[in-house]
């Protein structure tokens, strides 16, 4: 039996080389059993016309079709699906059902319902995305992060992508976090005291784990990240937020009975604020009395364009009470998810450990590609990209917030990606987000990184790191228009 | 300043092409602050001769560490360090400093400890590696992965691969599970059903999150997964482990206050048993009786080379009762650390904020290369090639445990990769395992399986999947005579 050159068709929105979807339409068609074993193909000639391609690009396709074992081609009478061809399923589909199990009995911990907000997945398409967190496709080094890739895909890194590390990590990718990222930031340690986690979130949540339960005490800032709320609140430990100034989190407000203590000293999220030197030290001396451990989210130091960052809380630190977080999410892209923590050997080999039975390690080929990045300079050549343009973006976007006459609450000293906004007292951001929302402007909502259940709902968050240079000032007005 | 040619050196071991190392280099004076802006680089002939490799891979270097702003040119005075070069960190070193944390009392759970022994990190260097669960290089398809990688690294993928999924998965990959691998285990399900995750270890471990607590009782197969005790454990619940026969985990034997059964049906766990239909049945009855859900870990259901697979329990589910566990690790490589979760869409949502909690999403450029490599038929071609070397292996495997007189305690009778293996009663493989460590033969003692104190210390496993064909003779041979 012949298959009909009609059964194919190049769908409209579909990805990779027209070969590549040709290859794809016939293993497709085999494993779903349409195609059977013996049917003859349709000849090249005849399936290039029908799609509008060159007869090369189909014959290309089959070609590798048959290298694989999918086709077998019978001398001039053209292919046919191999005898060897994998085989469709030969069971019946079942039918639909409904769930006999109730599932509010059988679930034991509920997760949903945490405090982080909802984002929109398809932010790209707004005009205006003021967007936090994302990547700037324009900015993002592409071309050398695929060769880097590709050499992490050599045949010499190929046992370290694909093996199992069991609990350990590429040994490459640590050494260059502590012989180049954490001298930066002040730090010294050993490849012991340093873990590699699936970014910042997942360095936090270990965190939180190994030092938290129902008896404890953890100081937050308030406002703060909303994740770590919804983290720290799955460890079932007690909450003490801490309302934040200018300086960040102060000391003096800690509770005596305070075990360990989040912040955000190079910039509060969100806020912004830098905390100075010396409210560093009395952070430091104030842990030391409470014998509470600190644990310093590290987040956008690297966006330190206007002046040099100072340098990390950890880096003052004598008596290994601060665990530091790092991550490669912001500065590379959100959807590497590879961050790091730092901190005494001790408490890094029950991380370590948690993390083997959580997930066992990051993925091989995510830890190399970065190592050969960073061994490279590329990344450092990425950030010195990025400052500039995020230099640019911030005196475009000051310009025009002060044109229009709207309030800067907080802002980083050494440079950032965003301004932490505030509204007239009577406006509700979440709504206004709402209603800029349909004219292509996406906000955040300040609302949700507060603890506790009277929060001020006049806050949002603007960033500049997604948002094209062009296009903010005619944002900034929209806001503006909607704030009137 | 000129720097001296001296202070280059190429390593002998180290990676990449040779302009590659030269940037590196570079990039690692200027960035440790060993090289200075405005110093002179030596000439492209200087360092290609003194480092013995072509002028031209110089120059190629220095022009991309131009590229990149590292170095600047002056005409034809040669190369400097550029003004705009990255600055080391100015602030010095902490000196080193002993904790004065007491960690003992800081660390609030402990991780460390668990039943899952350490494995050898070098086992690629032993002559006879009877290891289980690693890759055999020789049947990877190094060319294609690559090649899907490349891919997904392509501008067309590039924001899917580099944005901030939040909670979400990549929808290519989420489809072609749906619409490709499950229907292959009778199983069908909606996007709403299936959950991405780091590798079935991690799907195991958000289940256990979501459905025990201290009050649940966690039926367990005796022997079983080392791992899955250790994730068991951390969620404090009751554990009954079931002693398995030929046919696998006896239904009858479950407590009546079960409340969810750990099992592997498909190829147990490590006896390697496959369950008859009619115990599966049985198995649905009585967790239908009990009201007890089931997990089921359906890993090397595609090492079936001998006869086809049966369908997954879950194809027989028709109360939403059982969560099936799949994992590309096993099939792919272990590195890749890609698994999924199929489950009714209450409990999903449960463990996907779960997983948004602690550690967001897996990579998305992990997700779409793989989704690629399905999609082009690549991953069913690697089965089937694999299944080839799987079987002539398992064949001289037997041939040769039969010739030593060696008994075979259990084996897929589908395939898989490994025989569970029984020594005289006498004998305590991990005592073994460490004496033919010393003649380079990795065995795995399988004692670690077993739960209780009193266990059996006879027991071991024997995997084909990464020792080539021509070394299993002599490696049998070996085992053998220890045993005497």
């Amino acid at each position: 039996m012949a298959i009909p050159v009609e059964t194919f068709f190049l769908s409209a929105p579909s990805q990779g080389t027209l070969q590549a979807r040709i290859q794809q339409m016939v293993a497709e068609g085999i494993l779903s059993g349409r195609f059977r074993r013996g049917e003859k193909l349709p000849s090249t000639r005849g399936l290039a016309t029908h799609l509008g391609v060159s007869r090369i690009t189909v014959t290309l396709a089959y070609t590798e079709l048959l290298a694989n074992d999918y086709l077998s081609s019978r001398g001039r009478s053209g292919y046919y699906v191999s005898d060897n061809a994998p085989e469709p399923p030969r069971f019946a589909q079942p039918p639909q059902r409904k769930d006999s199990v109730d599932w509010s009995r059988a679930i034991a911990t509920r997760f949903t319902g945490g405090a982080t907000p909802v984002k929109p997945q398809d932010w790209a398409r707004y005009r205006y995305p003021f967007i936090y967190g994302q990547t700037d496709p324009a900015l993002f080094d592409h071309a050398n992060w695929r060769l880097c890739a590709m050499q992490a895909l050599g045949a010499k890194d190929f046992s370290a992508l694909t093996r199992d590390y069991y609990d350990q990590d590429d040994p490459d990718l640590v050494a260059f976090i502590a012989r180049h990222t954490l001298p930066r930031r002040g730090i010294s340690a050993a490849p012991s005291e340093i873990l590699i986690t699936l970014g910042a979130q997942n360095a936090l949540w270990l965190t939180t784990q190994v030092l938290l339960n129902q008896r404890r005490l953890a100081a937050v800032e308030n406002p703060c990240y909303h994740a770590l709320r919804d983290i720290l609140g799955q460890s079932r430990c007690r909450l003490a937020p801490i309302d934040v100034d200018q300086d960040g989190l102060p000391p003096d407000a800690l509770p005596d009975d305070t075990d360990v203590i989040f912040t955000t000293p190079s910039h509060q999220c969100p806020t912004s604020g830098t905390m100075p030197l010396a409210r560093r030290n009395a952070l430091l001396d104030r842990a030391r009395a409470l014998d509470a451990l600190i644990v310093e989210d590290d987040y956008e130091f690297e966006m330190s364009y206007l002046q040099p960052p100072m340098p990390a809380l950890k880096s003052l630190d004598q008596d290994g009470r601060v665990i530091y977080v790092g991550s490669f999410s912001k500065s590379l892209f959100p959807g590497l998810r590879l961050g790091y923590l730092v901190g005494s050997a001790d408490f890094i080999a029950e991380a370590r450990a948690l993390r083997a039975s959580v997930l066992r390690h990051p993925p091989g080929h995510i830890q190399r590609t970065a190592a050969h990045f960073l061994r490279l300079g590329h990344y450092d050549a990425l950030i010195r990209r990025s400052a500039r343009a995020l230099t640019e973006r911030r005196q475009v976007m000051e310009t025009a917030i002060a044109q229009h006459g709207l309030t800067i609450a907080g802002r980083g000293a050494y440079g950032g990606s965003s301004f932490w906004m505030q509204a007239p007292p009577h406006v509700d951001t979440t709504e206004l987000a709402g209603r800029l929302d349909a004219q292509e402007v996406l906000i955040e909502p300040g609302a949700p990184f507060f603890s506790g259940t009277e929060v001020p709902r006049n806050f949002y968050r603007l960033a500049y790191s997604s948002i094209p240079l062009n296009r903010i000032a005619d944002g900034i007005a929209l806001i503006a228009a909607a704030l009137r």
